[in-house]
């Protein structure tokens, strides 16, 4: 069997442990496309966010508690430069993480593709998913904001690390996903996928800009199943709830059900499965299941997935 | 006053406390032009070894045992790029050292010179002298070594950090040096200089970098008075005797003096300042003094200096 999961940073990462579980027993091949709308361009360095989530965490080496980085993470270069007054100081760059960074950005100037850079990372790292950037093209997440009635556009990170999400947010635009090709090897996972999941991740900063890439959207022949990232009207972790109500969807299983939408409109769904808090949820010409969503463990998550496999037939 | 210092890395850092204790007294004004021919990039970081000594030791952030980088350093990143098997991992990469590299290399993409770039890095440091690179311009150190019969050119850097100076080196050559130009404001000062100095660096692999950038040797008109870095036939520092003997010079005061030469005789030198251990060297056209050249500390460095101005008749 053949899984493709669609997938952000720290939810998405979580997701896959479970994913990872469940192929390991079945012997099937796991392939996540990972958005990198969040990736961003700091202190010269190239940061890819919910990439390194994702391998940090398939990869034993993510801090636990913080989610986010480095397990052991110091903060020395971070701490130098703010002493150079060097800009933006907002951003949680730890040093081992910078390691990290520094490989990528010279492979990406000696000009090999984020693809081909997340693959030599995970030489080290050994996830056991096979990791794929939804694009090698720049697709970067901004979010328009409004002060005093004036508008500027931000940078996603800046807008959720600095900000904390707490500017008032009037949208979020995908800058140059409609121009750009999904990555080396995207295309060819989802053809020869039997099975699309969406990982738990947020639907408004995670897969929509995955789904934004050029020609994705067409490639999801398989059928998709997806996890609600909402559980009693609450996200499970994050701001899901600001990016929602930003593009006016109640945050709710139901909401974002009804955002991804069913296959037979034009939407992305065959199936949606939701925790038992939400188990009244209905879209018509999508198959709902409920199953305990919270991802306390490995177990806890490998049953979440297996549910979720189940809701394709699978 | 206005004295002017040719310098290299630690020797010169060094001596530079001591000119600056003098500048102090006197209110003289400072300007060191600091070589800039081991300058290399690694892991996309523009690093330039003596211009950071110097800003360190200056700056009161060196590291007073080692002699470079940092104090209180921190080899986090170095370790987590060996960890991913980064080449290379010689180089003694610090954590707090990267900071400087980050914002160094980011100024320089931006299209900054190096000579604003130390400007920037200082409103940090604040030296007390103006520290100017020698050039602007690329022009590195590199060195012809045989192996087995073959020759072949490596980077200064690896030559002295990776091979410990070990590897047979036939000649040195400063690529790009010829079609350099001096940095912004070196001929100025030069130019406007009461004396210039020529500190107790290494002859062969620091000065000669710096006289070999287009028009800084035309640009010597005011006294030029040299320290010896070599006291009774050994370096004081370092591993100038293996860069002596490459370039067929006896290691001793006296020829090192002989090296720079006269300038009578087309050479640098109107004075050279030797330790009383060498008080009988002689070169013709030279006016050779003696004085304790050991830089034990700020006061005893100070106290060689103003040996060094005397013989200037400054």
């Amino acid at each position: 069997m053949r899984i493709v999961v669609l997938a952000g940073g720290i939810g998405g990462a979580k997701f896959l442990t479970g994913v990872r579980a469940v192929a390991r027993e079945s012997g099937a091949e796991v392939t996540a496309v990972v958005n990198v709308g969040d990736d961003v361009t700091l202190h010269g360095l190239r940061i890819c966010p919910d990439l390194d989530s994702v391998m940090y965490t398939l990869g034993g080496g993510a801090d636990p508690e913080r989610g986010w980085g480095r397990r052991g993470e110091t903060w020395t270069v971070k701490e130098e430069l703010a002493a150079y007054g060097a800009e933006p100081t907002w951003f949680g760059l730890g040093d081992r993480d910078i390691a990290t960074h520094l490989v990528r950005t010279r492979m990406l100037d000696a000009g090999y593709p984020l693809s081909a850079v997340t693959e030599a990372l995970s030489t080290r790292w050994q996830p056991g998913v096979r990791l794929l950037p939804a694009t090698d093209d720049r697709a970067e997440t901004h979010v328009v904001v409004e002060e005093q009635g004036k508008q500027r556009a931000v940078h996603f990170q800046e807008w959720w690390v600095r900000y904390r999400g707490e500017l008032p947010a009037k949208r979020f635009v995908f800058v140059g996903a409609e121009a750009s090709k999904p990555a080396a090897g995207v295309l060819d996972a989802l053809g020869a996928a039997d099975v699309i999941l969406v990982a738990p991740s947020n639907p408004v900063v995670s897969i929509a800009p995955i789904l934004a890439v050029g020609g994705i959207r067409e490639a999801l022949t398989a059928p998709v199943v997806g996890v609600s990232p909402i559980i009693g009207g609450a996200p499970v972790r994050g701001m899901a709830d600001k990016c929602l109500a930003t593009v006016g969807v109640e945050c709710s299983a139901a909401g974002v059900g009804g955002l991804y939408g069913a296959r037979s409109t034009g939407g992305l769904l065959d199936g949606w499965l939701v925790d038992p808090t939400d188990a009244d949820v209905s879209i018509p010409g999508v198959t709902v299941r409920s199953h305990d969503l919270w991802m306390r463990d490995e177990a806890s998550t490998a049953a979440i997935v297996r549910a979720a496999l189940e809701v394709a037939g699978a």
